[in-house]
């Protein structure tokens, strides 16, 4: 807090220092940022896309039953999750590549509260779907014998391995969006942290 | 940065002020982890114990039928959880009630990542455990008609409404762990914010 630098370090070299240092850890953070929400689109409409146009028609004793995922609540809650995430993402990576054009940072508190309320809300809401979706093919592929819930995977093969890939795609869409609500804490609570500069 | 302070404003009194400051919030917030560790403790146990120790014993042409927590996976996935979730609050609790009289505060990077990556895998495992406890409890109270599993609630009517509780007290549990994994994030983050002192 004196002016005792040593020669040739005024504030501000530290100053210009400490900002380039900054400059590096934003970009790659934006960077893993920017591929995190790309990765969360592209798999959340595949996840979705899988899931929603997931069909099977078997006959059995000359009456066609014709399986799809509106037959179970927690896959239409989960297709619901993932196109809410995607689209999300799609609008929060092109504001990323837009501050990264322009080269700005973040340092608005209200925007960086809202980005990390929508990220938490987001990882959290895919992990209940990711969740809820996995109990309900579970008790599809093993059958639940005490509650005399009947498995129902060896009737429809194809129908239940489609869903299974898209529960493996949204399972990375629920850790992407994890890391990413972990990265918006970051960028969040670092701005909180200069007050503490006198003590450390 | 340079020592052109107003009269009587000297470094030292900055320095003062914001490390009151600081201090007025730490405590704060620590009351509030000691409150939210306590609120996962209580009813973490609460949640284990209703579901636990729920049964029925049912009687259907003179055969006994009894409902347990064990005959759906999701059940015991939930007690396990919630017994974890209490058990490390617990000692998370304690860590910072002795801190508290202590008067120390969480400045070591490696701590404060610990607790902020234990408070995360928390977080998640009590969510995706309501989820999908909610997700089977829903199918025992309504059924689903389309896959033939019928809903049993109206059979083991005092079985589902026990499991009811368990899950609401298992909901305050995990929005509190929640709430947790911010303060934690909070406590880990500023920490990276020292850096950008001379910039804003």
């Amino acid at each position: 807090m004196s002016s005792s630098g040593g020669v040739g370090v005024s504030p501000g070299n530290v100053a210009v220092y400490h900002g380039s240092n900054l400059m590096v850890v934003d970009r790659r953070v934006r960077v893993v940022e920017v591929v995190l929400r790309g990765v969360i689109c592209g798999l959340g409409v595949v996840a979705a896309v899988l899931v929603g146009f997931d069909t099977q028609v078997k006959e059995i004793f000359s009456i066609q039953k014709k399986a799809k995922f509106t037959d179970m609540k927690a896959l239409v809650f989960l297709v619901i999750a993932n196109g809410i995430a995607a689209a999300y993402s799609l609008v929060q990576g092109l504001r990323c590549v837009v501050s990264m054009v322009r080269g700005s940072v973040l340092f608005k508190k209200p925007l960086a509260w809202a980005i990390f309320s929508c990220d938490q809300v987001m990882a959290y809401m895919m992990l209940a779907a990711v969740a809820a979706a996995t109990q309900s093919a579970l008790i599809a592929e093993l059958g639940q014998q005490e509650l005399q819930w009947m498995k129902i995977c060896n009737m429809y093969g194809k129908f239940c391995s489609q869903v299974g890939e898209g529960i493996a795609s949204a399972v990375v869409v629920s850790l992407s969006m994890v890391a990413l609500s972990c990265i918006s804490a970051f960028n969040l609570f670092r701005l909180y942290g200069g007050k503490r500069s006198g003590r450390c």
